[in-house]
């Protein structure tokens, strides 16, 4: 099930031979591989391509696409069953349908909040009592000269939660590691990665996040609350609940791709919101990163669902807080409010310059860590590697924190510290140690520091040793086996550097002109992550609200625009390389330019399975054993019986795999049943998501020489092409409605081959060093 | 040319007389029309089109489409020009391409910007001129009994600025009256409205908006901002000035429909990111009201141009204001700056209730304006009556304004009044007449007052007043032969009966509450004029940015979703309304509901005109004069000479009307042009957009021999459906790439049928009271 459209070398060769065949009742399979000579052209193409897959790929590739991944089908499949059924409905259901909906938005975006709530404050708390312990022990043992004791409590503090994190991601689910953002771009693709938003997935990765902040690693929650918002919008929308044994009746209606997509893309959204308090930011990340067309009402839905996101968040965390009902409450927007900040035009080219510095720290960033990811990829297979490697980070963190407050010794009065628990150490009476500040608490709390404190809170030399350890000690984290985002630690090394900018300028500039380091370090962390995650419009956006001061929109685009066009010089943002390193097919937001000469009979993969109208059962059962396809188009065969036969049909409908094995399974046969009655839409929506394979399907004997009218089930009138159309015209065509399957046919329509998103998304643009071009990747199976 | 793609009786029925003539060379007209018995099936579907269509058409009717809106070209025709023009290019046109695009989103925030800082700032001096001596004559005048001076001076300073603005809007560009919304959507949705983006019309918009608000009448300026924005974003692109005689060869590929269209999607956002300071609501309006797709570069440009204009307008205003260079001074925020407000939970299901009744207010606005339009299209269809009209809602505006200031004696202490010119009239030393003070002001102001003002402001009496009679009043002048919008007129009547409630709940709760009257009418007006206008996202995020305040989001959703609900349980949106009594083809986001069983077969509009590969030259000349549609099928006829023919023949390709008549009028003849150097897809660009009819075509009788070869002009690959495909399907595809033709073929590919924009926009859904269903409209020249 899970192995994709195309391109097993075998069951390709196999598969291929069916279509002289003209009804086979019940030839045994041996018969049915006999290799004829005359479909030698036919597979010259796959030949090639599959010569060309079968080299031996190098780990770490970037141009080699996986064939194990499949696509959503977001086309709606209206057959004879769904018209039947509307025809029963009628409008009140449409109402109904509608009523729930909204529902379901509210229902995500509160849910979605309350998880994002749950892990806020456990993370809080536990932080808490982590730091005021280790910042008492700090001080009590610095007089005796036993600093060794609180070093080894807090490598003992980080190992454990990250042992724990660790060991629930690397050995319970893998699929929870890392922030999530990439598996849900990924997912509001169409791109269906398997376990993504299962209900163990938001367990793991909610336990795992805690565990990962509290551990002291350089990452940070805001990653994984998508990721949460994702499966819970996916979860809630299908209305079925194996543990609670609760099937809501007016909910099945959603079981189908298309409408679960549109509800994830509304909880990544309340994910967003929740985890930066940006409504609008939500909505505008989940456009950029995954819908291919603007929809008005799924838009408005998925704003609602953030607002009522940040709301519930706000609601709880104000009472957390104990300011109960206080929704203006300034504490809850995660990074400070910015409020008398204003900026002069002359700060302009600065902001364009910081951005660029943004974009060229954020490729090399992005390039060690793409080297690390190889370097994973070849040698920490196993799971207790990850595990160890995990926690080695984690000894590592406590290590450099404590070396770098051991040894630059940068005192400031007490008094205008924001940091709850300061730390003495060297320092004299009435001081406080500035970088075990910046250590001993989480990761967000240090960027609100460097973005509020007053200026000459930090001194140049204690920034640029924190750049620098924060920088490499991020990279080494982001693709541990732990649930953790990279929001975080970008904008905390950038905020860094952008002190360290503000320090300069007002080293350089004469005094009277006010370098405020707060604003700075604003810039510099967006330059930071822009230059990292490539992010454009939703990041602007989202730091405009996270900050809550709209006027600093101009300063921000440019500085991202900065960012992101100089990091783009160099390579691609850490999601698609991370994306392009597991071999997912994404289709981008545009077709490469130039291509318009490559036309659809190139593009094609071309043994079809094809299906007659009616056809044997036991054809059919051998069929899905044999070919690894997911959507058969159904044809009239050519009437001729020549042996050169370069086509297979007129096509009269598209059926899928899931809907044949649920046809099977039901025994839907011309020759038994004859209640119709019971045969409608619903059985497919049973079924849904999780078919059984063909090996679950039992077929007897005497059921293999019955036949299946498929009409009634398949999509009558599915999207075709000619032959002669180009990639561009494909290409758009399948982005703008989602396609799966997208059947080719020649002049008298007869189907000529079949192009799925794995022969699209192989055309690639790439653009480095100024130069750009179209390449053309491998399809494996190894990756 | 600007007749439509169908419909038209006479030409449809004699231009199917072609499809069974063999090759065409010198017949006469006459010949051509002679009616052949076998003709009569083909001919049923049109004639009973068109019998229905030729009814008497009820004036103001909501349920038929005009036959004379085009649409625009989004699909890219890939004919053997483009694709050697791209041979040549390579890739580091592309680059070059991609800066210019840049420049030009910033030539288009800037300029938009510029031209709303002159309107903005002509409307200050010119209202502060005429309101300045206005009160001073009050006051003057009041003592001596003799009110009807500046009552008169009142009418006057009302009736020239109107006077001017109407005369130019009737008699010189019509187009230009109202908001300019109704038709940059139509544009963005894919119609062409003649004249729309000229620069004629901008002028006239201009100075249109200037008058109109200067002369007091009930509308803002926000809309034709927006408007302007997209004339901007029109003209720029094209890089081509006959006033300037400037040609910027660069800029000549962005000569087409795809283009230019995306232009205008950020040229409309930069116009509301200049009217209101949003950069982030003007791209979610261009893309609520327009994109069909969402496209991440051409949003990122979008937001872009929307950032560079608030910037430049704030750069400007702020050195106007006397403070340059601070780009954070609040009065740039048009409705004044929100900021220690907050809201308590239990406020929610009050904010619900203004939301519901904001809605009725709307429902009921946008009726009576429905009236009211569909009486002056019947009884002011002449241009001096418009104007006389427009004269006399400025002498009424003048009037109420004058009684009820002369008659609520409404008085406040001074001091406390943000007003520049307060007015005694009535009251005693040291105090002002409060309704005074809202009259001697623009509108924008006044919104700015009823928010701001402390509390206690305004008694009961005479906001009641100001309501009903600015409610009635701001009807009255939308749809006037003047240049205004709506948004602040409706703003202004919401924040009236907003700050009502408010005084009503702090007389209903006890005193220790304390209601805020500025944030009723936050609500208030947000619930007025989304029950106006039925906006959904942008709007909230218009309100949020223009307001300056964040936290807000939650109050603000809950009363347009209840505005919206309520308003659309009984009509549609005024922009809506508009459009729909202007017959023009608009698609809606979705196709209807349950209309899964109206097939391509039904739909299509069937007789369709088709030409040959290779066709004659007499023969185009002849088509394009005899039918009025503008694509054509490019086919190979069927073999068969049978009378009985069904089909066209099997398609090859389609060719525009505008790309025959350039080829005509280049004449690129088989028999005469040799040189194949010269032509390029630039002459199409050349041509572009005013093509000459085939009338300014001259093809002597000799030429009239000749032939063209039609493949390397053609789209060679067309998208094309089933006659089996359903009305959504097509719908999809159309609205996801903006297609304006789709031919409609048979099982073995050959043409039977076409359809256009008008054909899908045809079956509209209608939700009122409750009830739903699907209706097909009719389609007239008439209106």
């Amino acid at each position: 099930m899970e192995e994709g459209d195309s391109n097993n070398e075998e069951s390709h060769i196999k598969a291929t031979r069916f279509r002289n065949l003209p009804s086979v009742t019940s030839l045994s399979q041996e018969e049915l591989i006999i290799t004829t000579q005359n479909d030698s052209d036919l597979l010259s193409s796959i030949r090639r391509r599959v010569q060309i897959s079968s080299e031996k790929i190098e780990t770490g590739s970037l141009n080699v696409l996986s064939a194990k991944y499949e696509s959503l089908d977001y086309d709606t499949c209206e057959n004879y069953l769904l018209l039947d059924e509307e025809r029963k409905k009628g409008y009140k259901f449409i109402v109904r349908k509608s009523i729930a909906r909204w529902f379901i938005f509210l229902l995500i975006g509160m849910i979605t909040a309350l998880i994002a709530c749950a892990i806020d404050i456990s993370i809080e708390e536990l932080s808490q009592l982590k730091y005021a312990s280790l910042s008492k022990y700090v001080d009590q043992y610095v007089t005796q000269g036993k600093l060794y004791i609180p070093y080894f409590l807090w490598v003992l503090y980080n190992i454990i939660p990250v042992l724990i994190g660790s060991t629930l991601v690397a050995y319970v689910e893998p699929v929870a590691a890392g922030s999530g953002i990439p598996q849900v771009k990924c997912y509001l693709n169409g791109v269906k990665i398997p376990r993504v938003v299962r209900i163990k997935t938001l367990f793991v990765k909610s336990v795992g996040v805690v565990c990962s902040v509290v551990g002291g690693l350089a990452g940070g929650k805001e990653g994984p609350m998508i990721h949460s918002g994702a499966v819970v919008a996916a979860g809630i929308s299908q209305g079925k609940s194996t543990t609670f044994r609760k099937d809501f009746k007016i909910l099945k209606y959603f079981r189908e791709d298309h409408e679960k997509r549109d509800f994830v893309s509304g909880g990544a959204a309340a994910g967003v919101s929740a985890a930066f308090g940006a409504p609008v930011g939500g909505v505008l990340f989940s456009l950029e990163e995954g819908t291919s067309f603007w929809n008005q009402s799924l838009t408005w839905r998925t704003f609602f669902a953030s607002v009522i996101s940040t709301f519930t968040l706000n609601v709880v965390l104000s009472t957390y807080h104990g300011v109960p009902g206080d929704l203006s409450y300034p504490g809850l927007l995660n990074l400070g409010r910015f409020e008398n900040f204003s900026y002069q035009i002359y700060e302009l080219p600065i902001f364009l310059i910081m951005g660029a510095l943004g974009g060229l720290l954020g490729a090399m960033w992005n390039h060690i860590n793409y080297k690390l990811s190889v370097f994973r990829m070849r040698y920490i297979r196993m799971r207790w590697l990850k595990v160890v490697e995990a926690c080695m980070v984690a000894a590592v963190s406590a290590t450099l924190g404590f070396l770098m407050m051991f040894m630059l010794n940068d005192c400031k009065p007490l008094g205008q510290d924001p940091t709850k628990y300061p730390t003495q150490l060297y320092c004299q009476d009435g001081q406080y140690n500035v970088l075990a500040s910046i250590w001993f608490q989480t990761p967000e709390a240090s960027v609100r520091s460097l973005f509020h404190d007053p200026p000459n809170t930090h001194n140049a030399a204690s920034l640029t040793a924190f750049v620098i350890v924060y920088f490499l000690l991020s990279c080494w984290t982001f693709g541990l086996a732990t649930s953790n985002g990279l929001f975080i630690p970008m904008l905390l090394t950038g905020a860094a550097w952008g002190r360290l900018i503000a320090v300069g300028l007002s080293l350089i500039l004469s005094d009277n002109l006010l370098i405020h380091p707060g604003k700075y370090a604003l810039i510099g962390a967006a330059a930071q992550l822009g230059g990292v995650v490539r992010m454009t419009i939703s990041l602007t956006v989202i730091i405009m609200e996270t900050t809550g001061n709209i006027s600093f929109a101009l300063p921000l685009i440019i500085t991202l625009i900065a960012a992101k066009w100089t990091g783009d010089f160099f390579n691609e943002g850490i999601y698609d390389i991370h994306i392009q390193l597991s071999g997912v097919p994404l289709l981008p937001w545009e077709p490469p330019p130039l291509v318009h000469n490559i036309y659809a009979s190139e593009v094609m993969s071309h043994p079809v399975v094809t299906l007659k109208c009616v056809e044997n059962v036991g054809h059919i059962v051998e069929l899905l054993k044999l070919a690894s396809y997911n959507g058969f188009p159904v044809v009239d065969p050519p009437l001729t019986d020549q042996t050169e036969v370069t086509t297979y049909g007129r096509i009269r409908g598209l059926i899928l795999r899931s809907q044949l094995i649920v046809i099977l399974k039901r025994k839907i046969f011309n020759e038994t049943s004859d209640e119709w009655d019971d045969i409608n839409v619903g059985i497919f929506r049973d079924a849904y998501p999780r078919y059984s394979t063909i090996e679950q399907v039992d077929v007897t004997e005497e059921e293999k020489t019955y036949s299946i009218d498929l009409r009634p089930f398949m999509n009558p009138s599915p999207y075709t092409v000619l032959h002669s159309a180009s990639l561009p015209r494909m290409f758009r065509l399948f982005r703008a409605l989602g396609l799966r399957h997208l059947p080719i046919v020649n002049d008298t329509n007869e189907v000529i081959g079949m192009v799925t998103r794995k022969d699209l998304a192989r055309y690639r643009v790439w653009r480095h060093q100024g130069r750009m071009g179209v390449e053309e990747l491998l399809i494996s199976k190894e990756i």
